[in-house]
């Protein structure tokens, strides 16, 4: 297949880089594509990364720097001047352009802004900067190809050929009135294959998906995939094409979603990342394990309740870990498929009651062959009857439990707008646990009649 | 913005799906986007929906079809004879043709291709279903547009246009020799701004990207997103150009990758959704259920060993949950760290040591925070010095291994080539609970001179 990265072609390239060999590292390096330049620099240190970049063409460079992570990004352009940067930022598409200068300090981001050479690029910039991140107007680009509804087919190709260079993937051109206003859509295959003196007018498709400016990513992202889109306009409230958003962006929000569900999922909140600092992590992760002590405190003051009980009979500590790890597993379980119905929207037509029988039929089966097996073991180690039949009792009752919570708590989260994905995680595992030392120790209690 | 559905126009559709009003059904699904009409389905009975579904075009038909989720297709499906089917799957792309086959029984999967009038078709999706789901073969389809590097542009817009109808989005043409090997690609903005008569030779770009059948999806959807590809033509290991893979189904692979990823992490295996059968969903999450039940089996003879300490200070079992609690949270928050790096992949300059000791920092706060509360807790209730320092000591340990456990056990997972997310699931989990249990009951054994 294509380019590997090896250990061995990093080393070769460090030895250039020493060597300071500029020639060899220039015709090296267009043998690659852009991309894997990028992942070449990830490999370097800063210096010898500099060093290679600036050896190269500043198209290729702002092609390699555009497909840089954030977080690594922002490191090594420390190293550069805001007149480097400024010129690499001179050609990136538009939404590469902001995101680049989101990263940075506001004084670098305003030198980089008023040194530009293309004014029309840090027009393009300024519009878009007012938007946040995560709406579409923070996902566009200014970059696109549009035509008056009263040009022909020939004026179309005309309007592309100017553009050709400055927009990279075209896919369609966007038909608009001479109020800039957005009317439809026609394809780059329909212009290939019609006559070039047709009307763009009887040519173009009407249906066109649009979305506003205000509108949020995930909002986007869904209308995509729904649609299938490569591209998406974006209006004003008054119907007015300001920018367009493409599917490698869409990719990008997809891919981040899921990435801060997961870390909702492990109790941690906001975007994370290992190269953070200490204290974004900390801050990140210690209000949930606060929540998990606060739990651990509760269940410890309630256990406390027992303590004459345990006094008699000792053996009921032993189990008190598998009752709260057995109702923390079978929540998450049950709470992580829920959570994927809500996602897929698919699942929309099974009404609550269905939900919760087939959660029944499941619990069932599950709880009633790992109370059976912890059932046996107990006898088979020797533990009395009684407290046998009540370790199993309390794990089915847990089993429910659980079941029933992993399959409400999301469903109510979600009616009232938090992210359901919180629901597997520490908060709800906690709220499980606590159940379950309740069940066991009120069962005890009432059975071995302490 | 664009079509919403709402409770009362599917109440509107059902008002005239019963009343057979065929005509304005026919009428006001012309208003939608086939999409549109899918999302539509799901809120439908079935026989309402099929009753919808045969008033419309084939064609749109097929359309709707081809988005519909595939469990509730493989549900609807049934109400359909293998004629109707094959129908649809006639005006199907080739991988979407497949797909719904793949759902299908064997007995229909051979009526619906044995009935199916374009043999072309069928000539494709009989390639096809030679590949496994999941790599790049089975990925692909057969429609693309290809043209011999010895034609001029005149005679690939004419071959364009022969291709149009099946070719829903072209996005380039791929150039090939007389033996139909992979030369390069054509992008349809090169073809649309060159003069007609220019040879293929001369305009065609030559590094281009593609894989091989075998290659695994994953591959498939990192080189498509790391090259920012539209579409990623496909070839045997001859070189010969078999189809190509449509960015739509890599976001698809990458959702279903995050899915089971998560799903992996609440102790799920392989790809449950909440309308699968009771012993599917049985199936997947017992294992998982059985491991935590044998961990806290091993916690029980454990805890066992100390009953003689728990006679004593029954208090101790009071923070049995919070030792094993603290030690799973702070296990699955460091280990869903690392393992967004390993997915990353911009994570890999990282050292092991850098790594640790940037673990060890974070854990000693959060340590010395949770193990200073607890303290405090444990004296303002009337608990004596010696435990609290026991029960704070401990929390503290925990906090340590469960951290390194956390970091230790992805990078050595994904080393050996183990998918590392089932390091945050229940099996490492219950190994962190054990080891916090260790040292609990350890340390209280020796601290309180048991």
């Amino acid at each position: 297949m294509n380019f590997e990265l090896t250990k061995e072609y990093v080393e070769q390239v460090q030895e250039l880089i020493l060597t300071e060999n500029s020639e060899a590292i220039r015709s090296s390096m267009t043998e690659l594509f852009p991309a894997d330049i990028t992942g070449l620099l990830y490999e370097l240190e800063t210096p010898e990364a500099r060093y290679l970049i600036n050896q190269l063409d500043t198209a290729l460079g702002a092609e390699i720097l555009a497909a840089l992570d954030p977080n690594e990004r922002r490191e090594f352009l420390k190293a550069f001047t805001s007149e480097e940067i400024s010129s690499y930022v001179n050609l990136f598409d538009s939404d590469d352009a902001v995101d680049l200068l989101n990263e940075q300090p506001i004084r670098v981001r305003e030198e980089v802004i008023a040194l530009l050479e293309d004014r029309e690029q840090a027009r393009f910039i300024l519009d878009l900067l007012h938007y946040d991140e995560d709406v579409a107007g923070g996902l566009m680009q200014k970059e696109l190809v549009k035509a008056n509804v009263n040009w022909n087919v020939n004026q179309c190709i005309e309007e592309l050929r100017k553009q050709a260079e400055d927009v990279e993937k075209v896919y369609a051109v966007y038909v608009i009135d001479d109020n800039g206003i957005l009317l439809g859509i026609l394809s780059l295959k329909k212009i290939v294959l019609a006559n070039k003196d047709t009307k763009i007018e009887r040519l173009y498709d009407k249906d066109v998906i649009f979305v506003e400016t205000y509108r949020p990513a995930e909002e986007v992202a869904e209308l995509m995939q729904r649609y299938d889109l490569d591209a998406l306009p974006v209006v004003n409230v008054q119907g007015k094409l300001l920018g367009r958003i493409t599917i490698d962006d869409v990719i990008d929000v997809i891919t981040e979603q899921a990435n801060s569900d997961t870390l909702a999922m492990a109790g941690i909140t906001g975007d994370v990342e290992e190269n953070d600092t200490i204290w974004q992590q900390t801050r990140a992760r210690l209000p949930w394990l606060l929540v998990g002590m606060m739990g651990g405190i509760v269940a410890a003051k309630f256990i406390s309740f027992f303590e004459g009980d345990l006094k008699i009979i000792p053996a009921m500590a032993a189990f008190i870990p598998i009752i709260g790890s057995t109702g923390g597993n079978v929540g998450i379980q049950t709470s992580s498929i829920i959570l994927q119905s809500i996602a897929d929207k698919t699942g929309l037509d099974i009404n609550v009651w269905q939900r919760l029988i087939r959660m029944f039929a499941v619990a069932s089966i599950n709880g009633l062959i790992i109370s059976g097996i912890v059932f046996g073991f107990n006898l088979l180690i020797g533990n009395e009857l009684q407290l046998a039949l009540v370790v199993s009792s309390a794990l089915l009752s847990v089993v429910f439990l659980a079941s029933f919570m992993g399959t409400v708590t999301p469903i109510l989260l979600d009616k009232i707008g938090i992210n359901p994905a919180v629901a597997s995680g520490p908060f709800i595992t906690t709220a499980n646990d606590l159940i379950g030392y309740g069940v066991y120790f009120g069962l005890a209690h009432l059975l071995l009649n302490l």
